[in-house]
């Protein structure tokens, strides 16, 4: 990743985190610090999708943090019930102990649904907010992330592992839908015509699952932030095991180059969304 | 409950469950099942507090059961969530198995989770949407319904019991905040005054809570379809603990009278609004 793109990521996070601030101003207790710690410390790169697309599309930066914070806030809460141990049963996230570790159950499961919540709370603050919470609640939903997780669980207790068809809609949702909606939002917000960067999203969350498969087969848990090798352990199908690691590799380089196709028609101002396109399949967390 | 009320509260519920239908149309599977079987059987106060709400102010049926289904799949989301191990740990709701022990905690947490997001997919269809959406957020969230939860958590690992003051503030997050919020629903989807229906909402709202504590003194499991004597063997002051009995009853209907009297101001339109303040201190479930 360029510097500059290190810089961009960071500064879209630190403006995403000071809406955050803002609107837990009041907010004191575990609950507020639980949400806070879910939202902290992470790459930032729907937030700065949000803001990356709403810039190519004349929408100001002080209108599109409000859907940059909920994005961010919708990925925090997902996070969070993941983690949980009826489900992904983790104990790290971000390199730092998750929410029900440090906390408890309890409140892991309110302060993932108080940040769904902000997630809309923050939407109805957006250009276009009908429109916006409309859209995010069919990528969060049953159809969309929420969907792909369940499948994800059915998966676990099939007789039969899951073929490259039913992986690639089960991601399409689980990580696919959110990344779709962050690449999106700037037309959404304008009114203008999605097309082009709804095929960016859907690229690169396709990519961007591939390499996650791909991080938990190479990289370590110190760099990865998270417990790496556990798809293995589990006896999960996942990109790598169909595929193998050189062909998921050379996949998801395919993908981005689509994805970077689609950004034509914007020119020489989509150089970042490019950027962050290839930083999608060779970071390493 | 007249037959009368029975009927309408009945109407409402079958409205409700008829745009859940619609809403989940094309949903097949556990994640779906759990949705619906979380939504049927309930009394449907709030959805009907919604309908009656918005007949008052002249909002169409058609446009109100939106928000009647968004606020029921609310209500929905926090039983589900609330009666999970590591909060309640509840076997029985509306005399029916808690979807963590029809299906899994797993399941539980999405199903939860993807009633919320309903919730506000159904209220983007609202009139006003975007007040509608902004509203519900500060109900449901942190500073309302789920901030009620916490405290009510928090007090669980207190060293003192909860003052009359603290069980009064906690509630009216907990329970007070989506049942004011119902009855204030007509006013606000026709843009108009909402103070009168507020404070309604906010009577029956503690109204409500103060029956809950006496049912579960008073009522037996088979009656009032969730386990009932709770309070007591957790040692947890209530409002029962603190008042007594008849103090608790006394109060709970001059709650019901101040509620009532906020209704003056649409003379006998209000009928039905009133029957219900008295129903929600007479109800055996």
């Amino acid at each position: 990743m360029s510097v500059d793109l290190k810089r961009d990521l960071a500064a879209a996070q630190a403006r995403v985190e000071a809406r955050l601030d803002r609107a837990l101003h009041h907010d004191r207790g575990d609950l507020a610090d639980a949400m806070r710690h879910a939202m902290i410390g992470g790459k930032g790169l729907r937030g700065f999708l949000v803001t990356e697309s709403a810039r190519l599309h004349g929408v100001a930066e002080d209108d599109a943090v409000h859907a940059a914070c909920a994005v961010e806030a919708l990925h925090a809460y997902s996070l969070v019930h993941d983690d949980l141990p009826c489900m992904d049963d983790d104990d790290l996230r971000r390199g730092q102990p998750t929410v029900h570790r440090k906390w408890s159950e309890a409140v892991a499961v309110l302060a993932g649904d108080a940040l769904q919540t902000l997630c809309f709370e923050l939407l109805a603050e957006a250009p276009n907010a009908v429109a916006m919470v409309r859209s995010m609640a069919e990528a969060a939903g049953r159809g969309g992330m929420v969907g792909g997780q369940m499948r994800d669980i059915a998966a676990e207790t099939a007789a039969e592992p899951l073929s490259l068809e039913e992986i690639t809609l089960l991601q399409a949702g689980k990580t696919g839908a959110l990344l779709t909606w962050a690449a999106s939002a700037g037309p959404r917000m304008a009114g203008a015509d999605e097309g082009a960067l709804l095929e960016y999203g859907q690229c690169i969350g396709l990519a961007f699952q591939i390499a996650d498969d791909i991080l938990d087969v190479e990289g370590d848990a110190g760099t990865v932030g998270k417990a790496v090798g556990k798809d293995e352990a589990a006896g999960k199908a996942t990109f790598v095991s169909i595929l193998g690691l050189d062909e998921a590799k050379r996949r998801a380089a395919d993908i981005v180059d689509v994805a970077v196709s689609a950004l034509s028609v914007y020119g020489e101002d989509a150089a970042k969304l490019r950027e962050l396109a290839h930083f999608v399949i060779s970071r390493k967390s």
